[in-house]
């Protein structure tokens, strides 16, 4: 395909259901877009706090839609989103996240890894309501995620490092930078310029800004079906 | 077409620029959807208040984000929005909602009414950042959405009715008893159900949810496309 591919960069945690929405579109859309998808692990907690935003948990009635509304998304998008018995009680996802980081520094370059252990801590959270904190819960998900056995100890030591809590810190850092207050938080790198983009629910929009066509969130059965 | 046309509500504040890309979208596909679209004219601040919520002005990231997305939306849903100079200063909506009340019960069953005059509050106050608290400023919206002039006074002292207050109370208490918690409030009334929806960004999930097909928030210019 002609031209340079357009660099993607997805702001996430796995602690945020609306963020899982727009991770799998972007990793379907791989195959579709000429882009150049960038995994950017951070800390949902750091943002609400830096940028002053407060839960949507917080407004019974935006608590209660939330609910319905990811039901819905979920059967649209095809992932299984299944909401925890109290939400309000998902555990943070501090070591979940330095976790990814500790992936993403020590197996640098191979994107597949960051991608399937961050899918496989949202399946244990937003799908199975499991744990994310226990180092045993990260070890299954990296299991699960096909790490070798035999790194996941190290990856576990590594995640409490000073190097992966200073790089979580400012990956988080340059979010807030770029204007985050919530995931996915998704910039465009479009002739030079960044476009920004909130939410899983702007992919028509963001098609159009980087020059592309929006098919869906399930380009796959779109075209199966054209 | 067969079958009972499924009725939508439609609650809205014209404080609120979203409300008019929703209010937009549902007025061009009654023509194409098999749909009873009714106007639910209500008011945000008791929206705010009663649910909790806080306006995303207060969150600067939010704010910043907001005027950009709103640009990108109006160009793509084709509505004139253009932020007020300082949106933060955005006057009261009270008594315009008032006044669309007061629309709604004097000519009652002239929903050609109630969407003109809505229509013209926002193009004044999110197109053309001009004032929608005084009476002269309701005054001109009416004539531009054609009501005859010499009802206009009429329909003002209307508006500062107990009677209306207490109607406009009580819309808003409705949508906020429906799950409410900020506009556009959409609730689709599906064999029996009422299905709600928040937000101008929940199209294509509604267009399942009431057996029809999103084509896109400019319909008529997707189908000449076609």
């Amino acid at each position: 395909m002609a031209g340079t591919r357009k660099v993607i960069e997805l702001f996430y945690d796995v602690a945020c259901p609306y963020a899982w929405l727009g991770f799998e579109v972007l990793c379907r859309y791989r195959n579709v877009w000429n882009i150049d998808l960038q995994f950017r692990p951070a800390f949902l907690g750091g943002i609400m706090h830096g940028s002053g935003n407060k839960s949507p948990g917080l407004v019974p009635n935006k608590c209660l839609y939330m609910g319905k509304d990811l039901a819905r998304l979920a059967l649209y998008f095809g992932v299984p989103i299944v909401s925890p018995e109290n939400p309000a009680e998902v555990k943070g996802s501090l070591s979940a996240m330095r976790f990814v980081t500790a992936v993403a520094e020590s197996r640098e370059g191979r994107q597949a890894d960051v991608e399937n252990v961050s899918r496989e801590l949202w399946k244990r959270i937003w799908s199975g309501d499991e744990d994310i904190t226990l180092p045993a819960s990260l070890s299954e998900a990296g299991l699960k995620a096909g790490l070798p056995a035999n790194e996941i100890e190290e990856l576990l030591q590594l995640a409490s490092s000073q190097k992966i809590k200073e790089r979580l810190k400012s990956t988080t850092q340059k979010a807030l930078d770029c204007g985050a207050f919530g995931f996915p938080h998704i910039i465009c790198h479009v002739n030079g310029k960044e476009e920004m983009f909130f939410g899983s629910d702007r992919f028509e929009l963001m098609a159009h800004c980087i020059g592309e066509q929006w098919l869906g969130p399930q380009p796959a059965k779109t075209s199966a079906r054209m």
